[in-house]
């Protein structure tokens, strides 16, 4: 059912390394697990793995790769084989720190992935041990106290074709999605688990390919979220959403900019999909109109902004 | 991989029918789906089946059965016929309220099993129709507010077979599990999704066979856990464990029982389990010598009581 | 220090009775205490006194009265003496149901008041007994299950004309303000005790007089907010403004309309006030300009509607 | 009414400095805003004053004094008469960092109190500013992140003389109190606010004089106190009593010893008391019996441990 464990790790861009460096450890409470060049690869308290966010000083904002693990090495060589099959597979790769050899492949709209099923185990040094046995890592709880990478948001050009890619090549299963009155598709939630949403593909308002909505953060409970947006406010950080509850989906959000201009996302709840027979819930032109869950109108720059700027493509 | 979507729906038996479906109905805030002679059939705000308990009054208290839904037709077929190779089938019956044909079994503890596939959504009333789309019903909010059944755990005189016999014929995956200093196993933690837990074994203090531990009803968020032990205070609940987070599978609790005397649980949070091949974590005597995650000792009961009682049984 | 030991009970007008109790009761939890003619008393389960809010059925909805009890009988003459000397005193009464004699006078803007001393503690029938010594009344946990009543905003046509009426002549703190460039003050956030609000003034923006903004209720904890807004969202209650948190006096709000137009508040949070030299904090046209706590943008009827509504008024 | 403000700064005493230190700066999340000698001064980022907590290297633990700011220079002076007149007044001091003149008094059991009415507001260096205007300094996130000292609780030999003289000779009102069967108080809670206790005196098990049974720090949210008992869970701090509700006063606590042996506090919550005529609750033994507000019965050493130990005393 499931040919997919989860999303992550993912690959930052930044154009400006330290500041959003400093925003991930000190705001955000990633811990650095390891720099190479002019990369360091980020950990929450509660990633299984060596890490889930991958910084990288670059001359943009955006997305590098969006890591994918398989549930198995069998699942694995049939995803490639999918994906080979979609005419989309680039080729095989040694893999990265702390994790074996991945898969590169591109979805229609030309974002990177990497898909692996080889991974290292966290093992935390002295400082960091935890007192339990069942988590990976200290709680530290510095700044936002991040647990874990949660899901990735992609604009696309075309929503639908890069759903199905995902539906049909990758074994996603499609929970909710928006149409308009004219058919077309500008969003869609989609899960390899029972978790509400783990990748989702939005509009991109300038028809421009392979950028990035926003990277969510997971935190386990709505007042972390509440004390998030008190740290951001603190911090200088720009808010651009404050916290409030999605219709779609059910998740209790925060947004705002990373220094470096990718749009990041402190989430929590959101519902859980028991039924193996769920049907897809379509949300109307109407429904949106209502704003989120409990009437809140969605900022303008929501539906535009995304990383790289589209100014600097041309 | 998940053979089984979900756990559920259950049957308790209960000595004080009326008493327990007040407790139920105004205390939780189950909402009364059918009656049909001595059972009333409930269901949280949340569950997308008509009902996930059925409440039966009886000369006991315990579980009469516990449901289980295949994740597929092929499924069903396929665990029908693994149980069936462990000589533990019982055989087809023609389902229940809402539900279709279900194929019965016992665990070698002896607890009955429904397993099934086919089932009927909810389909609210006006008055209970919810406002958002993604959600099955209207959130009254009403007493404790369940939102839907969660977990269920089991007594056995032999934790390890029952474990054993979940692993292998029904396709759980163990998280977490007790050893003792001596090799005997008191507890094992199973799930058939990123949930840390759905099925759980613990030791009978008696050893006595068949007997029910607690039935876990599902809330959102920690507030709605201490909020749940202000309304049973109030209410002449028996609080057996007041809030706290279990070492184990990291859940917030609160335990009580009742009026026909069945423990049940109001809980949130819990770890997810991501990782396709996470290692099952093994809790010793020494580990559990350290009380629940914050050090509180749990009281005795726990280690001892269950339903049936024992004395009922001789 | 403080002359003034509470404010409340407050008594709302409706044009819709019965809808408005229903919300009350049902919605926000509220108990009737007592009815009398087209009145109904109701009251939260923290409120010590019976009731502390008269829902009366009328031509138009707005605020009847707003009740101030002294902390002593001196306190109470004294205020009284002063009332009369600033030449807004009307006369004594011989009180309200479980309330003694009050003395009645108008604010500058023309809203009632009553000031009184003598009340009569709440003595919860058996089954609403708590099971605390501490608490006056069960925790029913109904709807947004409301603790009590908690403060009060008045809009004014003249903002500082009334703000220095209660500062001068009731004892109020005055804890924060507005005031814009052009020197006019359009909010002052008073208080009798730590908390950081009780009566409130802001601008009446069609310049009338007499009117009210919101009836703000508390709730213990910044979850029951976010969990009134689902209970408001499922029971078609207008949301004007989601939770959030407000800049000025850092109370955490949820704003709607109840049936009869009256703007309803369920609120908790807010600074404590405990140094006795606080200064007034003076929020300037720049700083409302960044919106409220975490820049989420006050909707446009948040500034102009009020009840009873201008157009009947003319 | 309110003679003192408020209760606080208070100074600490203990043998382990550097890792106490440490404790409330990285555990804690205070901050250091000045050291002298062998004491470091601290506050939360909700405290008004320049610190809160004086914490001073010694060969003991315990409380060396505590601090109490009269609401004006009157209520300081009559204050001052009301102490000397009971005949347990020392002498005048010229203050601490950033605060006035003091009078030095003992209550009946020995503890040294400090009166004071002057003091120097805060004004946070440039990396501690905060965003709005009415909150004293930056929200950093960092540890428990208290906000505030809230309240303490002394062991005395004679609890009932040593209320009767708060309340009589410092204006403090009794909120609740534990009368045995036999008569004896052995605890009592009093406030000079509508906060439902800001000085607590309970019995030394001991018959000891001038104990410390626990300094409390405020956070906003009952959610942090989860969160503190994670941190300190992490971070090796001797967790005393996990979170939960307390009957009296219905504060929301976690318990420990911080390195030096002094028990802390970090503590939410808790009844306002709004009326001015308030009756003194009274709990008895029978009460007691039954543990805290949801039946946690209250561990032992909460009965009899305080500091400094009694053993150091002989």
């Amino acid at each position: 059912m499931s040919e997919l464990a989860h999303l992550g790790p993912v690959e930052l861009l930044t154009p400006t390394g330290e500041a959003s460096l400093r925003f991930f450890v000190d705001v955000m409470g990633l811990e650095i697990e390891a720099r190479e060049g002019r990369s360091a690869y980020l950990r929450g308290w509660g990633d299984y793995q060596r890490w889930s966010l991958k910084l990288t000083e670059s001359d943009t904002s955006g997305m590098a790769y969006l890591g994918l693990r398989a549930s198995s090495p069998e699942a694995f060589e049939r995803r490639v084989a999918a994906v080979e099959a979609a005419g989309l597979g680039i080729g095989r790769t040694d893999g990265d720190l702390g994790r074996g050899p991945s898969y590169r492949f591109r979805d229609p709209d030309g974002h990177l992935f990497e898909l692996y099923y080889e991974v290292e185990r966290y093992n935390p040094p002295e400082d960091l041990r935890p007192a339990l046995r069942n988590v990976p890592q200290k709680y530290t709880g510095r700044g936002c106290a991040i647990k874990r990478l949660d899901h990735v948001n992609l604009l696309a050009a075309d929503v639908r074709a890069n759903r199905e890619f995902c539906v049909d090549a990758l074994g996603y299963r499609l929970y909710e999605r928006i149409e308009l009155d004219d058919g077309s598709e500008t969003g869609a939630w989609m899960s390899a688990s029972i978790a509400a949403h783990e990748l989702i593909y939005t509009s991109d308002a300038y028809g421009a390919t392979g950028r990035l909505h926003h990277v969510a953060f997971w935190v386990d409970t709505r007042e972390e979220c509440l004390r998030a947006a008190d740290i951001w406010l603190d911090n200088d950080v720009h808010i651009e959403a404050a916290p409030s509850k999605h219709a779609i989906a059910q998740g209790f959000f925060l947004y705002g900019y990373e220094p470096g201009g990718n749009r990041v996302e402190v989430t929590t709840g959101g519902r859980l999909v028991y039924a193996p027979d769920e049907p897809t819930v379509v949300w109307t032109e109407a429904d949106r109109a209502k704003g989120q869950a409990w009437g809140v109108q969605t900022v303008a720059t929501f539906h535009t902004y995304g990383t790289p700027p589209v100014e600097e493509r041309g």
